[in-house]
């Protein structure tokens, strides 16, 4: 529960659901990554939350950057970061738009097929890439879906194509899944990578490179290790399959480095039963799926909240945001317990709400306007 | 498929995914709902497409409009529409919102519980009130949750208090589910309305107004009644529960007047497959989940989308967005269909694009630009 938030909050002129992110706590996530993982560099995945505030603070402290688009390899430019601190690391990019980051000086490239490393040959000349493989995501509580990657036996292929035709072909990357609790699961996947060093090496091509993606979880309502614990292992299981061959290492934290330094203030609208008998009460904010919180989608991420009435005896009942859209409902297949003194008016703290939340919001969904942010 | 938009898209000289919305088509769907159903006002959901230019030809055709929000009030008084005809249709509101719809001229609120009564009451002299019942959207593709309304056994509690406190209790509303295709719905549901009138009279209380909402259809892949089925089955059902004495009705649609009259481009940003053995391509598009196709959530719309190539074999595909989110994949369980010459750089029209796309766009997640928009 970060002070300075709370100051703010309580001195604010606007109306309205805000987020606010707490720079301090960034600073702090930051440093926890550099010690836990001395010799791997830290590339933020700006989508998490590219607020210029919190690219600048990252710039500073010496960050590199993992970006999705042409879009966030600008916001990292503005912030005076050299083009050599980026990853452009969305496997899936048009011909164009790789062309316009290779022209802005990019020169590291996430690939997963043949395709793409075409792509990338045609207009980005010698370049380094590095190609994603499919990682389970046993553990994570939100495996990723099959979309990026691919089959590790396919990697080598793909990466010897690359150097074919003359890119520098540098790595292997993987993600472990989002909010992974399972410190296991990099040990898995660095043992994948190592098999895939091992392959290319037999085919004459030295990779340099392995990129451990994020996965890195905030802690919402459950216990989560804290980042020493995956240096640890992340060391432990980089030894274990490298040996004394370390190659260079990438994290790319987006969540673990934003996702505990923002909070959300919201506002309960409504408060109503179904019926006279219904046993659950219905509470609606001020903000939903549609305007920030879009990670409760399937229930995924189960926010904190904080009500002025904490304390008071509490009951279970159905979270839902503003809009007249009936899939704006947080959380209803397992009720939220609240306080039955909750009244319509109060405000409510919604924490670890800094990552995922302003640019998931809709532009302007039902007439309400996109989540504020502010960042301290 | 309109010509104009073809036409349109053949000439624009801008880069990017985007939406085309055809006002002919808007004034045909208008015309036929006023044909359909003579005896019923028009409210156009303005949530479905708050395009400037939608309303404004709305508000010529002499269109009443239904309001999610105090913003969605100022964009149809901005066409100069009188506030009586606008019906403030969320049934979750801050009261000072009621107040700044009040202030701007509205009278007609939506309640479907009595805390909400209260608030109207206070701040809303002498307004008229609807109450929104439960209905339970057998036959929708899209079935709505328990979200709005309230048990229709309640109802009369809601419209008694509103009578009680000084507001007009006017009448009923429901919600038959969206994108229904079950013309029987209209019937259960006008007779559930029957009932709630009946028991307000019973009271000494007459309701004058039955507000029958939305889930007209769009076509997308499958056939659906026309416009002219839904008014014959709901004109006999006024009759068959309301006898000689009909009242005054409402219809509120918003896919059904403007989802068939627009059409979005996007390019096919990459075609790979996942392993050498892999039977499904994926085909990633410019567009996704989270700039437009938010309605592909849970595969629940499953769009008509045309190819260049279209006539050649086909094969299925998992088809995804360009976005670094693994959900943002569009149709996986179901795959799609798509011509086997597809390319990378082909463009694609998906159809039926009118509603529900422009303002669930993301402000910039990823750092795409939200789709954009263009009215002809």
């Amino acid at each position: 529960m970060s002070e300075r938030i709370l100051d703010f909050l309580r001195r604010r002129q606007t109306d309205g659901p805000c987020v606010v992110v707490d720079l301090d706590i960034v600073r702090d996530n930051y440093a926890a990554f550099a010690n836990a993982l001395p010799d791997t560099s830290v590339y933020y995945a700006i989508k998490a939350n590219p607020a210029p505030e919190v690219l600048n603070l990252l710039h500073e402290l010496g960050s590199s950057f993992d970006c999705a688009s042409v879009g966030e390899i600008e916001m990292v430019l503005a912030t005076g970061a050299a083009a050599s601190r980026i990853s452009y690391g969305n496997t899936i990019k048009k011909e164009r738009d790789i062309a316009r980051a290779y022209a802005l000086g990019v020169r590291l490239f996430a690939v997963d097929c043949v395709e793409e490393v075409e792509k990338i040959a045609r207009v980005a000349t010698g370049s380094r890439v590095f190609c994603r493989v499919l990682c389970d995501g046993i553990g994570a509580e939100w495996p990723l879906s099959r979309k990026f990657g691919c089959d590790p036996a396919m990697a080598p292929d793909v990466l010897e194509r690359a150097h074919c035709l003359g890119l520098e072909a540098y790595g292997v990357s993987f993600h472990v899944g989002s909010q992974q609790a399972n410190l296991w699961a990099w040990d898995l996947a660095l043992g994948m990578a190592a098999d895939v060093f091992n392959e290319m090496s037999r085919r004459g091509i030295e990779l340099k490179m392995v990129n451990m993606g994020g996965g890195f979880p905030t802690r919402y309502l459950k216990d989560v290790p804290g980042v020493p614990s995956y240096g640890e292992a992340i060391f432990h299981a980089l030894t274990k399959h490298f040996g004394n061959r370390l190659p260079i290492t990438i994290v790319e934290p987006g969540r673990g480095m934003v996702g505990n330094a923002g909070m959300i203030e919201a506002e309960v609208v409504l408060i109503s039963r179904k019926s006279s008998d219904d046993e659950l009460r219905w509470v609606y904010l001020d903000i939903g799926k549609f305007h920030g919180l879009a990670e409760t989608m399937d229930e995924a991420i189960r926010y904190p909240i904080r009500t002025p009435k904490d304390g008071d005896e509490t009951a279970p009942c159905i979270l839902a945001g503003p809009t007249c859209d009936s899939v704006d409902v947080m959380y209803e297949k397992t009720p939220y317990e609240l306080p039955v003194s909750l009244s319509i008016g109060d405000k409510v703290l919604i924490e670890a709400c800094g990552a995922y939340t302003t640019t998931y919001s809709t532009v302007g969904f039902n007439g309400f306007a996109p989540l504020a942010s502010h960042v301290i």
